[in-house]
């Protein structure tokens, strides 16, 4: 079962804009059992277009192609897929419908060039898009699917999980694939690599280890292929059970799961509140905990003190600590936990204040150098972190060291 | 001179690496003048590899390849060219001399796989890469080049400046090209499309005009094709002219600006600050501006108020408002925006306060309702939004909706 990737635009080709629809759709066919062996970029130029079609027809069973499909001029991806096939545009009620309700929602009035985003190639089956205005299609032809999907990350992403993967499900019978994945924090991956070696070197032909780093984390991906699901669960369980033994502290969670969310739920289960108070980070904490939705359940809120002034009003930092240790010291940022804690009224705060960069730094606090700290009903701790020279890496990283923490320390608590 | 991509390698197509050095790739081509019309990505598979580069030269004049150059069992890329150009590897001095100079530095061994490095095919010319070990090529061959660089993106982009640049402007002549990017913001492609219509027929046939539309923004990229760069400016002009009188209030920058980055210099310019008062945008706000190095000079501070304790205590809100029309509504959201004004001792404040979702909506007020305020030293202005039942995109519009509010009543002052 061979499966390629065609994105379309011209700001691929330009490089004003990152594909990164076609590395998640390569991760979620992986996952399915489906193999990408060819991706391509296509301009906005119908020849081309065509020409990529015929290719990837030749090549591959399954051709998703994202982009193209928006209202405006440059779009035109629908009609030269109806080019292709030989069949023409007709109105969809449904969509028509759908479209309209939206516009209406939002008080906007429907345009000319919103109709069109109804009209569909007449043997192409609609892909629904409840995030957008623009459907995804899916062709049959031949025995090879072509699937054709707009181009914004957030709808491509919600069309291809609600609706082409079932289909696809329904459409070709595919191996078993078992994937565990197991979510680490606060390790590199070589150095990561060098724990879990004789976990790795032990596994069998038919399981792969794939290590996928991101700012801060790494994730251990682990497929098991063969035939019974069942198998492959109970083949995996003792190599995650051993993974647990030998790397259990870097351990935050599995799958889904986010590290801002694995500490609200271990502050639920305790029923304990959190707030943040924050200077380097700009809010950036506050941010990952509330992208959670049900976090009201446990966050309270936050002081951003980006000057001294707010540190000192409204965190109730003692002014001589700043004159004489700085704003980024470990007094200055357990002062503003312990300020936070007792200002917003709840029972853990974390804080952070650090120097980002570009400018700000000095012979002994260079840009990155950073002060964590994480204030509890019994204590108050304090950590140094260095972390380079990029402005946004530093916020992302402090925010992900300073959950970490946190969340280790309550999981002390409850042993 | 068309020019073509090539990126090759497995963990591409399986989505373990996003490419970002094809995206670098074609905005230099472009700078240069040279459009790239094509993008492929391949697997580390010789027989594929093989197909990729006789496409490419029925394609294209300039093929550009990466990835597949390191001392690995899985980088057969090196080996595959020779192939291709039926040639031989043979050993040259001043690479060999290079790579063990390297190794010797870092008091490592030299191992045979690094000998291999400098190893290369008898037809091809060196690129140097003084920050790895693997070297680039460049293969001329019936008048198409071939380039071969490794995939580590700071090596390829050393070359690709100080080795291949210089090549390609020795070997061709090129035609200028020239962008324009204009940023808008609060309002949706197709409705931009139909108040700039007349604008866009007007287009001579060697300028095109791409909409490039993200979370609350769309760009306007403007492409002029021509000899002259200077003519090609002239003729840009009063495009961009036309534009900014017919969608002048929608335009928040150009190029590479960001709109809270625009509101800042704003701030600057009149020597004035700002801090947020956040509910259900939770320190978003906050982040966008202090993504932005300097922020500090105009950005106080935000109290996130996500519970309504906080925004009683911290933020003055007075009860009785909560109570009567509860905490997503006009008068609190002002009252929040007036509120951090004072206890943050800023010039201007910024406030949002709504139900993100999915859960938390009622009949009155459904999930995505959200107000947002700006208070000024001279008034505070409110705003109901409706924004739909994605949490993240409900929290990314409501930033930018209040951001690009502030900056159209900073303009209106100003005036």
């Amino acid at each position: 079962m061979k499966a390629e990737i065609i994105t379309i635009g011209d700001e691929l080709l330009l490089g004003q804009v990152i594909d990164t629809n076609s590395s998640w759709l390569g991760q979620q066919l992986n996952q399915l059992g489906i193999q990408v062996h060819y991706k391509s970029a296509l301009p906005d130029d119908k020849e081309a277009i065509l020409d990529g079609l015929r290719h990837a027809k030749e090549r591959s069973n399954i051709i998703i192609i994202t982009g193209g499909l928006g209202p405006t001029k440059d779009d035109i991806t629908k009609n030269t897929l109806c080019d292709f096939f030989e069949t023409r545009l007709v109105q969809n009620e449904k969509v028509l419908e759908w479209v309209t309700s939206i516009f209406k929602m939002r008080n906007l009035p429907m345009l000319e060039s919103n109709n069109q985003q109804a009209m569909l190639p007449e043997n192409s089956r609609v892909l629904w898009n409840r995030n957008g205005t623009a459907p995804g299609m899916w062709f049959l032809e031949d025995g090879k699917v072509f699937i054709s999907m707009p181009g914004v990350p957030f709808e491509m992403k919600t069309i291809f999980e609600e609706e082409v993967v079932p289909l696809l499900k329904e459409t070709f019978s595919f191996p078993s694939i078992v994937h565990r994945t197991i979510l680490t924090s606060s390790i590199g991956e070589s150095f990561l690599a060098n724990k879990i070696s004789h976990i790795e070197d032990a596994l069998p032909s038919h399981i792969k280890l794939a290590y996928l780093p991101s700012v801060g984390m790494v994730r251990l991906r682990f497929s098991a292929y063969g035939e019974n699901t069942e198998q492959l669960n109970l083949e995996l369980q003792p190599i995650i059970d051993a993974l647990y033994e030998t790397i259990g502290t870097y351990i935050y969670g599995e799958g889904e799961d986010n590290l801002a969310q694995v500490v609200g739920m271990l502050l639920k289960g305790k029923g304990k509140t959190i707030g943040t108070a924050e200077s380097c980070t700009g809010g950036y904490m506050a941010h990952m905990i509330t992208l959670n939705s049900g976090s009201s359940s446990y966050f309270k809120g936050s002081i951003i003190s980006y000057s001294n002034e707010v540190k000192i009003n409204q965190l109730g930092v003692d002014p001589k600590i700043i004159e004489t240790y700085g704003a980024v010291s470990e007094d200055c940022v357990k002062a503003m936990a312990e300020g936070a804690r007792m200002v917003l009224k709840t029972d853990y705060s974390i804080a952070a204040s650090g120097i980002a960069g570009p400018d700000g730094g000095t012979q002994e606090k260079p840009v990155g150098t950073v002060w964590i700290a994480i204030s509890t009903p019994n204590q108050t701790v304090a950590k140094r972190l260095n972390l380079g020279d990029n402005r946004e890496r530093t916020i992302q990283r402090t925010a992900i060291q300073a959950l970490d923490t946190l969340r280790k320390i309550l999981l002390e608590e409850t042993e």
